[in-house]
């Protein structure tokens, strides 16, 4: 029997559940945090363009909490599936320390973001760390999954320290097997050697038309029609290019374009911009601050990337002061007085 | 007689009436739009430092509109001191029309910007076009206008293709003799013999605290908070300073410290965040626009206003739909379906 957590229950959680609940052998507890009581009660309702139409759905085993949750391993997996939010109240270690069995738990981040394993491959030594990149489209509006494509998962095993590469791939190789239906119109899960090119190549998308759309408060096609596409999108996407080529990646040149449109004609809020609406906090620090860490290392100009990530850290901060996460306490800044205003101009302007 | 029009009837423009009223041979007529009613009713409150405290206030004439107001002209002078959006539903050129007389009235805009006179200069030739720079501090709300600092007022003549400069120099000495009180302590009016350099150095303020803050949704000390000094504003300042050099215009340095620390203590929202909050187009074209212009002309980098400008003007397109200014007919937009999303990675991925 092979025992798989999978924290996060979004779309790409879900659809994981119910991918890996076909196989036998496998035994999937899937952690609910919001929807507990909907799922317990009524299940989840698929309308898959790979399963069909299904109604009533449920998981072997649902958890309110991953300590909960605990009690059905120790598991050989966890697909960790969630926000990843490291300037959050809870980091992605933290959030699934209470289920991990160090030297058994792999973990399987379906994530997106640059530097994700970093926190695990620190927190959990002896544990293999694969990188998934899901392109899946789907939404999960309260229990109901409407899923249009069929789900590509990009997997691979991170570098790691303190596993042999061996070792990680096999594990690696384990869950391409655990994940890929028999029937392979129902998903296709693709095993590459390395991580960082798929995920700077997703990162295109995510750095770029979330973080604008964020910002902007418009769908893609708005920030297009405003010229953005000739403008801040090509600019933010060329810069991305150049601080992947400076740790060694190349990211394919027909991308751009290709990302470019990918919205065209579809008048949809990215993620990052949902998340804002909802007041969540957003996933600026795996998708823009980690790559512009490595930008400052390398030495790659990046002037617009970083505009917009300090744009949006102090959204990010308006977030958080409104969710009574940091407090700014107005009565301890002291300055100069607004009496003092316009003294510079008076006493500098010479008369004519 | 020296009849005085003022359209727009915030703090600066209340303030220019109070202060316009207390000569003798000067009739002023005040257009009032929304807060009408409420002037005519009961007059305004004033509660100032330099004029103390006034009640049941009013103008010679309140007006509705400078159609009517144009019965109490030909006018001398029109101050302007609305908000100058030509990129909204009226220009300031098409707001004054009605109350214009070519070879008669002179205008002086006391706003913000860069190259508001370019369409004045345009539409009257013969006309007189002087530069206000205000450093004033005052609110005015519903009526009752609060004043803090003595009024500073930077005034010149633009320079002007149709009128001989010695005739804008006179009509520029004799407004000021109009608008400064017979008490010193009671305003300020210095005459400069150029506007550019006033108006440059007050935009290093509005093109980058207030374009900032109103992006982030934060106020000024909450953006430093969040390291804006060392960052965004800086970097965006020394921008402006590098335009403003490129046409012979050097702001003085300690201006950007002076500004950078301004609102030290002070948590107050700049005045294009309050516009954005109540769902005001933003003073854009002329804090960004212009000035970009410039650079692009000129050949200066400015990635970082630029890309300022690009997301103000998608949040600016934002407010316009929600006024319903601009329509989207999301229909008439074709594009790639969704369907075809993973398609570009599901065909180009190569197996290990």
């Amino acid at each position: 029997m092979t025992r798989v957590l999978i924290v996060g229950s979004g779309g790409v959680g879900t659809m994981a559940a119910l991918t890996l609940s076909s196989k036998e052998h496998v035994e999937v507890t899937l952690v609910v945090r919001s929807d507990y009581d909907l799922v317990t009660l009524k299940g989840y309702t698929f309308n898959s363009v790979s399963f069909g139409v299904i109604e009533g759905w449920r998981p072997q085993h649902v958890a309110k909490s991953v300590e909960e949750a605990a009690e059905n391993g120790p598991f050989d997996f966890i697909v960790l599936s969630t926000k990843n939010v490291p300037d959050g109240p809870t980091t992605c270690e933290d959030i699934i320390r209470p289920a991990v069995k160090i030297g058994k738990t792999a973990i399987v981040m379906i994530q997106n973001g640059l530097g994700i394993e970093g926190p695990m491959l620190r927190e959990f030594p002896g544990c293999v760390i694969l990188s998934g990149v899901s392109l899946i489209g789907l939404t999960n509006l309260g229990g109901v999954i409407k899923h249009s494509h069929r789900d590509l998962l990009l997997l691979s095993a991170f570098d790691n320290p303190s596993v042999p590469k061996a070792e990680c791939v096999r594990v690696a190789k384990q869950f391409q097997e655990l994940y890929q239906h028999a029937d392979p119109a129902m998903n296709n899960v693709v095993l590459e050697d390395d991580a960082q090119q798929s995920r700077w190549e997703k990162l295109v998308y995510n750095s770029v038309l979330n973080t604008v759309c964020t910002i902007s408060g418009l769908d893609v096609n708005r920030c297009q029609i405003n010229g953005a596409n000739e403008g801040i999108f090509g600019l933010a996407m060329d810069e991305v290019y150049a601080i992947a080529r400076s740790t060694g990646v190349e990211i394919r040149p027909e991308l751009k374009s290709y990302y470019q449109h990918i919205g065209d004609g579809l008048f949809y809020l990215p993620s990052m911009l949902v998340d804002l609406r909802k007041k969540q906090l957003l996933e600026l620090e795996v998708i823009l601050g980690n790559p512009l860490q490595i930008a400052r290392k390398n030495n790659v100009p990046v002037p617009i990337l970083s505009t917009i990530y300090q744009l949006l850290k102090m959204i990010q901060f308006r977030v958080k002061e409104e969710r009574g996460m940091v407090n700014v306490d107005e009565a301890a800044y002291k300055g100069v007085s607004s009496d003092d205003y316009p003294s510079f101009f008076e006493n500098s302007q010479k008369e004519v």
